[in-house]
């Protein structure tokens, strides 16, 4: 499992959607019915979920329910994570209010911002704490994750009191490269990239559909 | 470069990041310093870069401005996307205002919505459409793109009127799995996702730095 590969955990997230729209089916769930929703291989499915260990047998398919706690414990969301959103725009408001999180497993459990009247505002059942008491409060309220909704300019010096904070991973929304100790990861979502990788498969094609 | 594959595409998105970061330098720039500020390592970038042509002199390293145009132009962002914007709710407000996208080439020029309360508001110099004037409408704007920032049970519903209105390429925030015919290229944003492999990073570490 150590060596899952990154891609191949970004697969297992997808398989997890598809399971999550058969629930009510029960059952088995094949392994060709699981790669014509995700848009892979047959092979490719069955090779991913061997990683996971001994799940399928030859022929019955997978038992969908056990499928699914297998993903969700190869991706560490067989628990909760305790997280901080930083920076209280348009972008905040609209990830507060995205089921998916909580569904998953991501609790938001506490608010900063650097402006003095979004402070003490209650977005979502929070209040809007103060952003220069993001380090101890990170700290208090046991978050793991950080979530990150600052302006570029912003973004590397919330992320250096985060890492300081004991955060271990910090989920980027602001268009700028942050730099984190090894012990801190890193995902950044950089909406520019999404288009731009949409504007290369429009000219391009697809050449790898596995392999993004 | 029609065989590019994906996950280097996303990382020329990167490099281009770290070059518009040196952009004032000028001058001439290595494969070692994009490697560093990427995180990925110096060969990858030198073989990334080796596919988009004859760029690079021994020992020279690259010029930062003709390399960054080599990038846009293996992207397709060499070039303007017109754009409409699906759902106009609070994610959909973040993105129009996210400078990155007009940055790199991406106009929005058209906003939709079904409740008939958001129609006619103006968001960010865009008047609000109807939701069911989308597919006429996208066509007379001359929309190659569409940003699909509606709710999970309308997504289907509006990427089909896209889809037959001639869009060539959707990027899909709603978390749901889109069908499309394959003409119709799609990138979908799920949140719930990015965070679920910021959990296993967090984790099992980044056994593959350079595959995802």
């Amino acid at each position: 499992m150590d060596r899952l590969p990154r891609v191949a955990a970004h697969r297992l997230s997808l398989y997890l959607r598809a399971l999550a729209g058969w629930a009510d089916d029960g059952g088995r769930v094949s392994s060709g019915r699981i790669a014509a929703a995700c848009g892979v291989t047959d092979a490719q499915v069955r090779r991913d979920l061997a990683a996971l260990g001994n799940l399928g047998q030859r022929g019955a398919g997978y038992d969908a329910r056990e499928l699914a706690a297998a993903i969700r414990a190869a991706l560490g969301i067989d628990r909760r994570w305790r997280a901080v959103l930083v920076g209280v725009g348009n972008l905040a408001r609209a990830l507060l209010r995205y089921r998916g999180f909580r569904a998953q497993g991501f609790e938001i459990v506490g608010l900063f911002d650097a402006d003095p009247g979004k402070v003490g505002q209650r977005v979502e059942g929070l209040a809007v704490e103060p952003a220069d008491r993001l380090g101890p409060r990170a700290a208090e309220l046991g978050a793991e994750i950080a979530v990150l909704a600052v302006p570029a300019e912003a973004a590397q010096g919330a992320a250096d009191v985060l890492a300081a904070a004991g955060v271990r991973g910090v989920l980027n929304f602001a268009p700028v490269l942050l730099k984190l100790p090894p012990r801190v990861k890193l995902v950044t979502v950089d909406l520019a990239i999404q288009l731009e990788q949409l504007a290369f498969l429009i000219q391009h094609g697809d050449p790898d559909p596995d392999g993004g």
